[in-house]
């Protein structure tokens, strides 16, 4: 029978913080548009940490660290991820702009593109742009975007909780970089 | 310029609570083995909603619904996926297997299949068993499972929030049933 004895913390080969900061990134920023519980904003930096990703913005009203309400969720991954605050998600989107990403709105519009069909290419950076946890990504922001991603859903409920979208979203890209699936 | 006006509720074509109810599912069961917050176990409900999976089996200290907590991240998501209760998550994944279900546990372990590399059999139902914030999946569970999935990480942090992780995996299996990759 197959050996599965769950691992110890130290046996995981996990980095410490300073490995963490001089490690090459994933060239992937996450935009955080007005994004309300802290239990979401950590939530976001932690999983940001896991698939090793370059930055988080964190947009008008959003929290930033520290804060014990960020820190319960990120468990430490607030310390490990860069961020910046702005005022006003717009500046972070034109700024990201002139830095050559490309902006990606996960929302659901007209004419969206389900995320398994978007063509992720690993030569090109992205900011991803995760909304509000009622109002999704402003209107305005979603114009100032070069495409919109959506994940299909069946169900009864128009939208899935902001941080997990985040996470299916930020592993589905994190995929295509490290393994290119 | 594409048109990304965003959506009403209306307009996603959402199914009503009885139309999921008569709905054909995804033959996917999610365990949940002693998750502790109550927030997590509404996301998980409302993930589950969005995929259109089979049951939730809520198992030791997991709480159930109806219960304000729970309503807070399931938004009425725990109206509509069935679930059932287990003192002992180790009768739930019995029964699961007399029932025809491959049990995996999502945990990091020896001999571990990383997400990617796990060929999911869409003739085959699964039962995907998710652990405790704090202890993961208990041993003696991993014990009783077919199999280890590991979502890969590469940060400073040791997993990631389990509902994010169970978001991560839900999609995953989904696109495998419905879109066949």
């Amino acid at each position: 029978m197959t050996d599965h004895t769950k691992l110890k913390v130290t046996e995981m080969g996990r980095m410490s913080v300073e490995d963490f900061r001089n490690s090459i990134k994933i060239p992937i920023t996450v935009v955080l548009d007005n994004v309300r519980s802290m239990y979401n904003v950590g939530s976001v930096f932690r999983t940001a940490d896991a698939f090793r990703l370059e930055q988080i913005c964190l947009c008008g009203i959003t929290s930033t660290p520290p804060h014990p309400e960020i820190h319960k969720t990120a468990l430490g991954a607030e310390d490990t991820v860069s961020w910046t605050h702005y005022d006003n998600t717009l500046d972070a989107v034109s700024e990201l702009r002139r830095h050559g990403f490309m902006i990606i709105a996960i929302e659901q519009v007209k004419n969206s593109i389900m995320l398994q069909d978007f063509n992720i290419n690993t030569n090109q950076k992205y900011a991803l742009v995760f909304g509000n946890e009622v109002k999704g990504v402003q209107q305005e922001v979603v114009d100032l975007c070069d495409d919109c991603i959506e994940i299909p859903q069946f169900g009864t409920k128009h939208s899935l909780n902001v941080s997990v979208t985040a996470g299916i979203v930020m592993h589905h890209f994190a995929r295509y970089y490290i393994y290119g699936m």
